[in-house]
């Protein structure tokens, strides 16, 4: 399958303007086998419990996976995210940096699954996301 | 059951500073029965394709689900998101007034199911949103 | 987009032999915008407890949706399901005969979600499956 | 934790006569850490196209983490499922032997979660359910 080889800087500057910037999310490692990101829970991506929010865990698992499967597209094509399942398992207490992994379980023609383990600074499980992704070709490009 | 009752106005302030107003979510309606929402689709809450961003899309689901969930629940409870899967169904472009609208399927003595859809202002369907929520008692109070 | 008209006498006959005739559904509507089945609690498809197993439960809502998939379909076409989420609400006391409405949510271009919800005969909501469906196009036919 | 050891033979024997047995599940290992179970795509539980239905996949694998709940209660103890998602990655044809295992990841003190891998005999990963149980304490027995 053809890659779409970008570091993690790249990638980062691409999205900083948007959500994952918002929310905060660094892309420490971006390969087309695992994507590990950070995200500080800072108070306002928490709840009001001092807890960071579930839309957060999720929007950051989202992204993760997301650029996972872009990763692993032709330069041109595109994703969206058509499915999202999440587990809470344990809440990450404001102040905490939590670590986001995510890795893909299925590899398709038209869609991919990508598994985000969201950790606690002590390695506890906060989080099990599994999304599917579906894969849309690049345009054709009109020529003259 | 006991509720909750509060204004959607009260409801507003007590999250404006967390997760739900960085988003921008507008509560419109908070009843035991319905919680009703909106949430403009500005550039920093989409992704590089101009179309909101999943992650955001599921933190106004959320906040929605777990505000009714609240306002259900005796003064002093708490209550947290323990699973929360998302169909999404059409994309919203930037600019976008998003609707959302989240009923309870299930008021259970543990647990609650709340459903939400996320409408665009054509009315077509976005995300359909699935979540249950984990009640927790009020934690006794010590007296003197 | 071209559909599949096909009796409800006509797809149980179809699925008899399988799964769907192991666990017992019976076919009463199938139309593309609305499938309905029935399904009694008998012992085999039960627990321990003398409850309808949560995997019949699931078993006959991916049944009803895959038939409501195929229904909108061309001749030939296939489908598969590629993600299914289910909220249990309520438990189906053995000998209790169970329907099951299936409607879509979504008809796109590769896939198609459908929403299905089993209810008691009290009418009470026992679980609500949100499912997706893959669809796949008639292959080609080699001609001599 | 209280635990609820059983060989994998005497709970087999228990969920013999209801839904488990009519699926044809059966049982290698039973330990509060992990089950695993074998079941053969026999052309009752699969497709008109030849592939072992969804609803039995899922079943299967409700099974496994049901059980594993079931190990890690006190005797007496109930558990149902509450929410069960699943992601469908490839196809097994029929007369393959499916093996599943399930492990928890998480054991809370009113709800576990189980992660369960059903493969095939090429090892290749059929689906990935994550199931939510909620534990019911023994009913007190009344005494004369």
């Amino acid at each position: 399958m053809t890659t779409n080889p970008m570091s993690p800087a790249l990638v980062q500057q691409v999205i900083a303007k948007q959500f994952p910037g918002l929310l905060g999310i660094e892309l420490v490692e971006t390969t087309p086998e695992r994507v590990l990101g950070r995200l500080r829970a800072r108070t306002e991506i928490c709840t009001v419990g001092g807890m960071m929010h579930g839309g957060a865990v999720m929007g950051f698992a989202d992204t993760l996976g997301a650029v996972g499967t872009f990763l692993n597209m032709p330069p041109g094509a595109t994703t969206t995210t058509i499915e999202s399942s999440t587990k809470f398992m344990a809440a990450a207490p404001e102040g905490q940096l939590l670590t986001g992994e995510s890795v893909p379980l299925h590899k398709g023609r038209t869609t991919m699954v990508w598994q985000t383990s969201i950790r606690r600074e002590d390695g506890r499980l906060c989080a099990l996301v599994l999304q599917t992704q579906l894969m849309m070709e690049p345009k054709a490009v009109p020529t003259a």
